[in-house]
């Protein structure tokens, strides 16, 4: 059964990542990935919030899906006062993710903020933004060092997020709107640069799945996220 | 290394489910898992929201936790006129897995909302609300049954849920508190009456972890859900 | 004419009140009174709002119901965005009522707050909620003076509170649902330990009343917060 | 001990009610209570809230200050995206108050709605609003049974409210905003044309008080509030 | 074609300007401007918002609906929990007009806030607001030099607002709520008092206008604003 | 005196309009002005809000800055429940614009809303708006023809928008962030095709300017809109 795009089921979106799109940030990252489009920038600021320990550093995040990103135009959080739970759920697991490949210590007492902001939604934005929002975070600390503010680079390693998915009886890779919206099975992978997990979220939309399946899906997260890394590396110029 | 409550490594804590604690909602559940107190309620209310389609029922949960449940009080969700996002993200998942066990067809035109309120939190209690959620709607779905609203019961299997993770070096079933506070990787499932995983969530908090460490997690979750759901059964009257 | 549950007129609901119901609260009671059922803590704070005197401590209390604490479920106040009036009014009641028995200097700058969450709600919740609400902050106290972080306990005297009504032409003693639900008069009645006012709500719900009939109700109240006195002097252990 | 504006202990403040100060409000008036002024304005809509029996009708009241109208600016409501909880409580008394005039089947399907504005507030503005809200609901009624709306004016009685107290060892009648600060005790009535009670409230801010001071209060406000009654009457145009 | 009211098109309607007419705030000023009245206080507070320059002050304003002040009641923007945009853009209006006649050296750390609520809406009421607020504006900054806390008055010139318009094919000056609700185009300008614009806002509801209409419409505002500076110089005993 | 940008007086930005550019949207444009960069999308649906009059339709926007739009990263409107006042009146601005080149009766009983989102801000972000939400209605509404929805496209005029101001005592045409920052004077013009006016914002900010500056300026915007216009036209393809 051939995909919607015509890919092989362990075949990634054609993914582009540009770095430097935004004149003011102090990284930014735009992802295309199919159609999905995101932008993602990331401000430093020279505080941390109260729960933060003496002499470390915060790096969170911050998702959002422009009105218009879906097929039909939603309305905004705030004309409903209320932060869509599924973008407080997202942000948590970005700002996770991120968290993981920053040396905390070595950042010193600011915050970076990633902002990832969904222009057009077609499937994997969560995973998108933690992939391009590496890249804006990558691109802060590195201006950051040479500019001078720190000495070397708070980075320990990178991080890129790919999903995967049951979809009848069909493994499938970077799973796109339909074959989101009909997946029986849905994973979501965070990976670091020595292929460990930082975040593995699983559900069973459609059925439940065997701890075998469960398995399956990671290894081919996994083999996804090698390339999405390859690209990070291209694009951050090296 | 002894465990601070003296449990084994695959030791769940003293769990109980005591059904029936309401007596007005159509279902209910007081869990005590060592010294987190959840009371789950199921109210069954004769209509559905607008997403569902025509001819099925919708199953949702609610998760709070009430001021004083932790060590240190908090602001109440309507001081800060926000819903805390760890409850937000908390009660998706509990509704996610509490709908997989519920034939929605069967259960026709009408919505049962979990509540599950923490009296008090010592870690776990996502995974005690799943458990005791699935009590409470046991409870509802049954006692709609026995009043002659429903010919069958629409419940498909059973669900359950639980918590383990790498504290130090030692992988540990069912976290408490201060477990939770110091693990490196936390790991929460949920599974069905045949073993099948319904949802996987993971988490590197203080380190990267394999994918082989997270079979292993999987696996000692596996295993305590397995008594989990024989304690559930025994609460049932079965 | 009979009561719905068999009381005299004059006859209060089985009271219960069990301290020390929470592992971590400074203070805490649980309430059982009929079919109403609210648990109160007392949380410690070392610090005071603004508005309070230098030198001096403040008691205050939160009110709240579970959103199946009724015969019908309510949506919680947080997806209102609203905190419900008739909560807003009794948590400030509750708050003076607290205040009334306590020596804000001798208790130094700390702050008192005594959370009522309402699990099951079958009238006099608000009433309840004081005369629990006082076993918590007692406890609270005392646990205060027991680690020596006061010289003495800074409690003047104790509250406890009622209802009375007129039901048809009957005067009745601590109104259950059905009967407040039924009642033309509804008075409620915080008294100290001396058998003076502290607080006194009277509403015409159904009619007005003469200035006797009020009088008549007081009274009533009077006799039964005896009897509730001597009960939180028991659950105290005095 | 003369009182601040040279006063009997007995006497009310110079009140004057302008009926008819709104173009185009069904009612109103203006009440001017020593230095409190607040602007009471009725509403008709020609529908109810869903809580309201088929046939009846509802009256319902709201209350706000001004932000200047104190001493001391404050922030409105809407800043702070929350009703002031003090707002909240004093609405329902007023509601509930004014209702009890009313015939609601007699008004048929339709909601009267008193907004109690106050412009400056030098104490009492609660019962005020009250005294005030009645004369613009009159207006209100009159004005449906003069437009042919309403066969038959739906009042049963007329319903007005004052404040005493305790300040320092005096009884004191319609408390200003020093005397108000000042008090012991404060105890607000709100009485029908009968002389018998619809609200009765009671508190003591600064010490208890025995049943004997509560009865002697609320006869100081039963002569007060014939004094009023009158003065509505005259207001009225009979 | 004769206008509702009876005036020559560049004729105002009746303006009364009531200073002092609150016992508390630093200024105040009743607007009765036909039908509208607007009541207008101006309170002093000393600090300013974090944005402001040190040693200097700021001048702000707020401006809100009375429910009824309308032909039809509207919610309380607390109920809605929503700063009616139309609010929100007039009283950044007011707020900026406001501030073009002070100096904000010579006022100091200080806040000026112009509250202007409308009691009752008949077309013009952000232009009386100016208008009014002025006159509040002047009234506070007048006391505080009366009372010493100023040495200088910190003014550079007054400020005055009105409204003028396209109805049919008739240039209308100050806009009643009939010929507001008619108009073509509906322009509003604020000048000072050497005649030289503040504000201008022009809009074409019904059709566009040409740049030749605009300037007579600003004409005819010029016109009637120097009648209405006249007033103000009355009303402020100058 | 140079531009910062060199550009003469009266010269424009370089502006480029990108329609299309969204694959779900009705309407699409991406508008660069300089350092300014817009998202417009036109989104249709098949209903209108209940103040439109049966039969009619009802175009209206919705603007937005992304969180690090500017130099300094601000929060979002959500985290703080509140609609930025400065986005509630240029929202209004934009869709008062846009109404006045629609034929609401031949566009029928639906709503067209254009969201505008600022990607990156340095000035003009709300005439760009206007400038590129006509072009994503533009396309919205062609579409709608195209797929047989109405016979006629209902556009009668085509629209745009431009800044000019006074910095120091130049006139200048198109402001970007420094210069906006730096003028005495800002004025905001929205013109038609037949060079009339739609909307008409000017401010002294620094200083009040005389009505011969004020028309200047209509001048220079008018001859700015010209040109503007074009770059519309040619965009469309026509």
């Amino acid at each position: 059964m051939a995909r919607i795009d015509g890919r092989a089921n362990d075949q990634l979106r054609p993914l582009e990542l540009t770095p430097g799109i935004h004149k003011f940030a102090e990284g930014s990252c735009l992802v295309r990935c199919g159609n999905t489009v995101v932008i993602c920038t990331a401000s430093v600021e020279e505080r941390t919030p109260p729960h933060v320990p003496e002499g470390e550093g915060w790096v969170t995040a911050e998702y959002s899906m422009l009105p218009r990103a879906n097929r039909e135009r939603s309305r905004r959080d705030i004309s409903k006062l209320k932060l869509a739970p599924r973008s407080a759920e997202i942000q948590r697991l970005i700002g996770r993710a991120l968290r993981a490949c920053v040396d905390r210590k070595k950042l010193g007492e600011r915050t970076v903020t990633i902002d990832c902001d969904v222009l057009q939604g077609d499937g994997g934005t969560r995973t998108a933004s933690v992939t391009g929002g590496y890249v804006a975070l990558s691109c802060a600390l590195h201006n950051l060092v040479e500019r001078g503010v720190l000495a070397e680079l708070p980075l320990t390693t990178c991080v890129a997020a790919v999903s995967a998915g049951l979809v009848g009886d069909e493994l499938l890779l970077d799973l796109c709107y339909e074959e989101d919206s009909a997946a029986q099975v849905d994973l979501n992978c965070v990976m670091n640069g020595a292929g460990e997990l930082i975040e593995l979220q699983a559900t069973g939309e459609g059925r439940a799945f065997t701890v075998e399946e469960q398995r399956t899906l990671v290894d081919l997260c996994a083999r996804g996220i090698r390339e999405i890394q390859a690209i990070q590396r291209a694009a951050l110029g090296g």
